[in-house]
């Protein structure tokens, strides 16, 4: 049966994948060694200064059309694609992969549909069967949510619709601190979505969730990072990528974090950076 | 007679300099209009989170060996370097230029020097014969700095001094806001360093320099845009480029500035940005 291609899929094409190929997930074949861990990608794009939203919520043209068509080709190649709660609140994301050919864009099921994980510690994202999400469940164009929140029982109303659609809450302990911050132990996330059958995680954002990942303490959970520039500044009081200042045994303020093997790849007026977190 | 380089020299090979000379003032062959207005470059390098540095005064090694070479052949390339108060106050900066090939770096005379230019609303740098700047005017390696103020009668000390290395102190009613802020006539500055002989500009930094230059009334002033970017995030608390917040005439956010005709330049582990500002 010939399926239908929705309007909205996207192409990305053949000879714009390679360079993307050593900082992706390998495809698995069986020859890959089993590690505890999934395969962790930072991804995101920014402006000149670091922001990826002129503010929460307001939905930000930053990158051009290349780099949104080379977002869906990532998460095509991710099993997991994780945010924060805030960006869920904020955006009523879609969190499918649109890209020609996965399920629901040309090929039957949910073939390269990536699973999203939505980290809400408070279980404050407030969705309904009206979310687009599991409107794009019930067409058949991504999957079910799993959200992780450290609520030990969740509102019935909330975990029902969820197992309806073959979403779930996923329990974790999550700790506060003193100012009300959510300290995610993203080391155990990581193995508890393993456990649960990720084997590759691609991390968006927002802002929290990525500035919280480059913390020194979580740098080694990054597999690869995969950040798109656009040339452009949206200004003083966006929703700014910038990590908590780091400091050496001696007290002195020390860079946070640096790419080792950084490659940069030109793309339309963007500019893709690829790389590992040095060690 | 064989001029001996000195060991900090610079080499900028030929073959890097080519992506460059579109985004550079022209050379000057008599064919080029004249203009009121110099040519104006503004270039600076920045972490992926948009840091200048740690933390002012912190000379902060962002971007690789490659990148610094670059600004030094920028420098043989414009007749004035311009800077603020802070970063003089700050750096001690040399603010010459030690490429291969100009004066003082295997020339003779101050050939390829440019002109160190200050901005220094209340006169605040205490500069002596002892900062880096004059002993290398005594060393025949730079140009002894013009200093921007809006202070009527500057120090006669300071005055002298500025004159003995052919220097001088530049008058400019320089406005203050009611927090304090100077307000700078960029495209009053840019007309008077004109008039006093300087045909290019590379404007440097730091931080308040740079975003007030990237402010909407003065992206005009602004001939061509060269930004490196590190592989590297510095961490919160940085001296950060990101200009004030602009609004539509609907009172709504939007981009305070972007490139047209974007390029980017992979280079050593950095990359190079070029372009205009979007009119």
């Amino acid at each position: 049966m010939a399926l239908s291609i929705p309007q909205d899929a996207m192409e990305f094409p053949e000879s714009e994948r390679e360079f993307l190929e050593p900082h992706l997930p390998p495809k698995d074949d069986g020859s890959i060694p089993i590690s505890a861990a999934p395969f962790v990608t930072l991804t995101f794009a920014t402006s000149l200064d670091s922001s990826l939203a002129l503010s929460p919520g307001a939905p930000t043209a930053i990158s051009g059309p290349q780099s949104k068509a080379m977002t869906h080709y990532l998460r095509s190649r991710h099993d997991g694609i994780l945010i924060g709660a805030g960006t869920a609140v904020a955006d009523d994301p879609s969190l499918n992969c649109r890209l020609v050919g996965v399920g629901g864009y040309g090929s039957d099921g949910l073939h390269g549909q990536p699973r999203p994980v939505v980290i809400d510690p408070t279980a404050r994202w407030d969705f309904t069967s009206s979310s687009k999400l599991f409107k794009l469940c019930r067409d058949g164009k991504g999957r079910a949510p799993w959200i992780v929140t450290a609520v030990k029982n969740p509102p019935s109303e909330k975990a029902s619709l969820l197992r309806e659609y073959g979403g779930k809450f996923v329990f974790m302990d999550i700790t506060t601190s003193d100012i009300g911050e959510h300290r995610l132990d993203w080391h155990g996330l990581m193995l508890k979505l393993k456990e649960n059958g990720l084997k590759s995680v691609m991390v968006e954002g927002g802002g929290h969730v990525i500035n919280s990942l480059l913390e020194p303490q979580y740098l080694s959970e990054i597999s690869s990072i995969i950040v798109t520039i656009a040339p452009t500044w949206l200004g003083q009081g966006g929703v700014v990528v910038s990590p908590a200042r780091r400091h050496d045994d001696a007290g002195k303020a020390i860079p946070a974090a640096r790419l080792t093997g950084a490659k940069w790849y030109p793309f339309g007026e963007d500019v893709v950076l690829c790389g590992k977190i040095k060690p």
